[in-house]
């Protein structure tokens, strides 16, 4: 109280001590008094300050017996609030609030707002502060107590100076108890953290199956596409005219409309990936360590996938077979323009899915305003693939922990090197830009090698380029010599019909420009010198290189991966376009007979390679 | 003008317009009433506001002309700041400051603290501003002109309302220009971003040595090593004397100690390692695409690592070691009681580098504090290796974008199951805790099937463990069953002679205790039944799951895997104890004749897998 008295005089702020006993709250009049008193000392702008009469009081064992009906501060300050019809009350702790576990386990995670219905018997609680009695548990035993009686709580550390500031400009620091908490914030956090959980308890359950009832789930799913396609289109048309009716471009209208022959051909290549090898439980590498004691490395799935991705529908059956091929949980979010169409493909794919998987295994995410609550979950969903606009990777990028896969530009770069074939050079060149300008491997940057500036290649090309409607930006030597607008920045992506042209003296230079303005996604050169062309192919550092081919060429299809979830310009995990492998994780699994390490004197290291397949 | 004066009016505050021309600053008697003038006004807490003069200026073409003393708002302002001898010059821009590339860049960074020596000729200039004259360069122009004097300057945006009071409070937003900066903040930033960008172009070189080449390096620092022994020892007989003297714990000094024979062990590991299959540019997948176009996926190294590690020097040598032979570059931060130990071993390992790779690949970080500033560079590391403490892990973690390779915490449990053999379990969970009770791998929970409870086996168990000096915690059922006390939560790990103990009902009990308690790091189960045996392999979803042997297994060394650069508990990328492998990642190259894709018309997709080693 010295304490308090001392620190509230130099604000020049009178405080008051005011020492109780549990059985003054028994009498009827005290409590009155006891209200009137504070409203005249709070009038006169003086602060009470409440603690236990510890002196004449009659509990037997201050420290635990909690009978009574205070036994601690934490106690008396929720029976206090009651009394006074407090209209908030502040638990000052040693910690930021309440957690999920102990505040000290790296797992647990700070409860912004406390929903009885969700966390009570979710929370472990850690020891008790060493600071007074109560600890958390005291703490929320009495948030509960006056959240009943409808006094707002919040529980936030005393050890930051403006927390009781903060706590009164409702800043989201700390513990919030209410009684309307269940009605509020809730339903969307919960929602997502719940989606997640079953999509992961569903995945499990899905990777326990045998093969070849992973395999019936895909083609039953292919089936139920072909059987519902007249319900899938009345949804999809109605989506392409409302987005038409809305004036949304013709680029997207068509990448939304699923075309005649569409659902018989994603029922198709589901079957395709159905017949293919078992992905979930290969063994990778198998080693025997010691007599007896035998090692493998095999495939399992990752989890659960976050994929997020924009108006064509048809990604969202790739995916979600390609989650189902890989054991994964999968939440969807597709774009709102397409919003009727993936709602009937979800349903028809996850009415497929048997009863003892679970229909959540593939959860679809309604709006786009869940999808910040869906990025906080690190301890539940493994990796995000964003399939978009670079702003939507980015955006995604820069606001989780989880692992994104993917990549948020691709500045591919072709160069041709003094020793290419005119001919060759025009097609991949042309081929690279306007087989599809917008794609992710098109060409936005042509280095030219400076001799081709002379030889008259250069001007062929440029002619060929124009004619086809491509507008040209040169760096500085290109631009200057070609009379074309110099570029600002060579890390530009066009996706469209334009493209930067550079001079560069040799390989090498064309090998640093790639490295010092590419996004390492893919790079080619032409050229018959095969010196030359092997120098590139080794040197260059992006996720796919090459020689004498368009960079259109970069694809799961195309690689023969079959479905692909995106292309990933990370160098962690998975590069380049990712099929079904890139889902995958792996297990160390070690059979024995007993065997322990003792310091390692109990054991004869073999470390021999043994077949991956099992001699029978 | 009227804008502002309406504005400033509704806070009370009086302005005042002055309008000036270039040919104004050309009279000295201008400019001293100039001071003057400003002077009194802020002394009647007037607020002055400049502009051209335009009506009467005599500028031909107003937006490109820039001859003159001032030619815009932002070089009028420059000059202003000299003229009035400001204390700080503020630039309000319609972006957040200065960034390294167009802000619409997602590469692009926000420079802080611009330094002349460092950033100019770094920065590529986007559009200008649609509003108004001048653009981001004039900003910079004016902005180096008023530092050139003596004024800091500080660009911001002028679209957040209290931009103009956090940077007069020393907030760190926009970019801050200062005559001094290249003096202070800069020394660790740039030196952290230019050490890791020497690893990388040190790396680039490596990786185009020839195998034999890079096998050399490796043999030479195994050699060099051996040669500098004695010098070696001295550096570390005086770390170890160093932390004797400051009352280490005997186990750090323990750790920090090279014992005899230490060093020619690290060799001859090193040449072991020297004498591995190549690791770089194998090819894990080739496949023809079509006819003469052929893909290969080959391994190749992932770029720079930042390894932070505590007191061991001999993980100093393992972790060189290993970059260099996955051909990565290498940034390390060391213990500092290990101090003069790393040094002596960083400048031994790196004078073994060739010139033409550059001894920059391998760069020792001095001091903890320039941690964060590497944490930032996303752009140029690629993965983090935190090697020590949970709470070092979790820092890192928690402090970067980089993706971090490790585990935070490892809570291993062995279960015995009811048909395992008492002898056998007995040896597995003495083993799985005493061998090494402070490793991340050691058990920290033990599970048991209930029935062996009434069998006795369970007892023998306990007094065997407490005859070992083991203490032991319960979980609900345990702690009445054996009358020992109760846990707070099943996720600790104790890392010292200690465990928690609880009964469970079976093997599906078991998995799901783990699945919600436990790190999944290495979890085993101790039986004779082979069918249980396989659902526990099966299912629990750990980084590794054994039967029948010690977690204590789970170990780079004791997998064959060479040495090890940690376990990763994630499920991205590796998993488990991480070798070589880990450090690696894949590139996709195809080689062509002319290939282009054309709406897919172009080419008849074969898809054929080739053999890996190619027929010659």
């Amino acid at each position: 109280m010295a304490l308090y008295d001392t620190l509230f005089s130099q604000l020049d702020v009178t405080s008051s001590q005011h020492l109780v006993t549990d059985s003054d709250f028994r009498s009827v009049s005290f409590r009155k008094q006891l209200s009137e008193t504070v409203q005249s000392l709070l009038a006169l702008k003086v602060i009470p300050i409440f603690n236990e009469n510890d002196a004449v009081s009659t509990r037997r064992a201050p420290y635990q017996d909690s009978s009574g009906i205070f036994w601690d501060n934490d106690s008396l300050a929720g029976l206090l609030a009651l009394e006074l019809q407090a209209d908030l009350l502040v638990l000052l702790s040693d910690v930021d609030g309440l957690y999920s576990g102990p505040p000290s386990d790296p797992n647990s995670k700070l409860i912004h707002t406390y929903i009885k219905e969700k966390h009570q018997g979710e929370i472990t609680f850690g020891d008790k502060s060493r600071l007074g009695r109560g600890g958390m548990t005291a703490k929320v035993n009495a948030a509960l107590c006056a959240v009943f009686a409808g006094i707002p709580v919040v529980i936030t550390s005393g050890y930051a100076t403006d927390n009781i500031i903060k706590v009164l400009q409702g800043k989201r620091i700390g513990t919030l108890f209410h009684q309307d908490a269940h009605l509020w914030t809730s339903v969307k956090e919960v929602g997502a953290r719940e989606m997640a959980v079953a999509a992961r308890d569903c995945s499990r359950r899905l990777q326990a199956l045998h093969s070849e009832d992973r395999r019936k789930i895909l083609l039953d799913i292919a089936d139920a596409l072909e059987a519902n396609e007249s319900l899938i289109k009345v949804e999809n048309e109605a989506d392409v005219a409302a987005a038409q009716d809305a004036g949304y471009e013709t680029s997207l209208i068509s990448r939304l409309a699923l075309k005649p022959g569409k659902i018989a051909g994603l029922a198709k290549s589901i079957r395709v990936l159905a017949d293919m090898e078992e992905p979930i439980g290969r063994v990778l590498k198998r080693t025997e360590l010691a007599d007896g004691l035998i090692l493998e490395k095999t495939s399992c799935p990752l989890g659960v996938l976050l994929i997020v991705f924009e108006s064509r529908p048809d990604a969202l059956v790739q995916i979600a077979s390609l989650a189902i091929r890989s054991g994964n949980g999968l939440l969807l979010k597709g774009g709102k323009e397409a919003k009727r169409s993936n709602a009937i493909l979800h349903k028809v794919i996850t009415s497929a899915i048997p009863n003892n998987i679970g229909d959540k295994l593939i959860g679809l995410v309604a709006s786009r305003e869940d999808i910040p609550d869906l990025l906080k979950l690190d301890d539940v969903i493994d990796l995000v693939i964003p399939r978009g606009s670079n702003k939507l990777v980015s955006q995604i990028k820069n606001s989780t922990k989880i692992p994104v896969l993917g990549h948020a530009d691709g500045i591919c770069h072709v160069y041709v090197d003094k020793s290419a074939k005119a001919d060759m050079a025009k097609q991949i060149v042309l081929d690279a830009k306007i087989d599809y300008p917008a794609a992710c491997n098109a060409m936005e940057t042509l280095l030219v090698h400076k001799d081709l500036s002379n030889n008259g290649l250069l001007n062929e090309l440029i002619v060929e380029l124009r004619h086809e409607g491509v507008i040209l930006y040169g760096g500085p030597r290109a631009s200057s010599l070609l009379n074309i607008p110099e570029v600002h920045s060579f890390h530009h992506e066009y996706n469209s019909m334009a493209f930067t042209i550079e001079i560069v003296d040799d390989v090498q230079a064309a090998i640093e420009h790639i490295h010092q303005h590419g996004s390492s996604h893919t790079d080619c050169i032409v050229t018959e010198n095969h010196e030359v062309a092997e120098i590139f192919l080794n040197r260059v550092d992006s996720a796919a290189v090459f020689h004498n081919a368009s960079t259109r060429f970069c694809d799961g299809a195309r690689f023969g991966l079959g479905a692909e979830v995106g292309i990933s310009t990370s160098r962690i995990h998975a590069r380049g376009p990712v099929g079904v492998e890139g889902l995958l994780t792996t297990r160390w699994i070690l059979r024995g007979s007993g065997q322990v390490v003792d310091g390692d004197k109990g054991v004869i290291y073999s470390h021999k390679d043994l077949p991956l397949q099992l001699q029978l």
